[in-house]
Parts: C-alpha cells; structure tokens; sequence
C-alpha cells in the first residue's frame, strides 16, 4: 500500500527510531496515546493535520516532511 | 496565526485559484462540500490525511506540498 497513510506511518516509525523514541514516549510528548501512535505508525487511522502537527514537532521535523513519500537516504 | 491549519488552508486556496477552480467545482471533484472546503481555507478545520490527499490530488500536487509554508514563487 502506497497511500498517504501508509507514508505517514512509516514516516513516523523512521524518524521515531532515528531518535531512539519508543512509542510509548513519542506519545506522552506528545500528548497522544500509544496505542495510537502505533496505530498511525501502521497506516490505520486517519491522521488529523493537528496531530501530524503535534507528532512532527516531537520528532523535530516540519510536519510536511512526514508526508513526503520516503525515497531512500536525504541530507536533512 | 502561522499554524498548519492555517497554512495548508493558503496553500489550499493559493492553488485553487491558480488553477482557476472555483470552491464548489474543487470541492465537487474531492467528493467534499463546498462549504467544507471554505472551513479549510479559512484554516478553521482539522483536515484529516485523507481529505489532504484527495484535495491534493484534484489540485494537482503531491499531498505534503500543501502542509510547506508558502515562501513565495516556486518552481513546482
């Protein structure tokens, strides 16, 4: 699957772990739960742009970087 | 404001009109309501992935496009 929230997942788990966040932090920073982290790390839900927001500020990215489709090793 | 809201509704209607589409002919295409596509604008609504998706697409750019901050003429 190739949709946007299958990018978003995995966009997600790929800057999560390059920070070493596990899950369960990534969501308490950001004010969101784990389970739904998870769920949004496997492209299940339909992510809010408020939340996008929230989760890429927390990763320390600009919140259209997770939406950008990963197309192997970038500079920033 | 400077929030996402507020920046993808710019992008939104920055894009609508360079496209020369009115609110109701986007919002049609998208299967959204007009009105709907006007609290988008207005960055009164937290537009979920998909309805980025599907505007993005009737708007001719990819999804993260319309979540950058606008910095003037572009090339895409």
């Amino acid at each position: 699957m190739n949709d946007i929230l299958s990018i978003i997942g995995s966009n997600v788990r790929r800057y999560r772990l390059a920070r070493g966040l596990s899950q369960e932090l990534l969501a308490a920073h950001s004010g969101l739960h784990r389970t739904y982290v998870g769920a949004v790390e496997r492209g299940e839900r339909n992510i809010s742009s408020k939340n996008i927001e929230r989760i890429a500020k927390e990763l320390g990215v600009e919140p259209h970087v997770l939406l950008r489709p990963y197309k192997g090793i970038r500079e920033d």
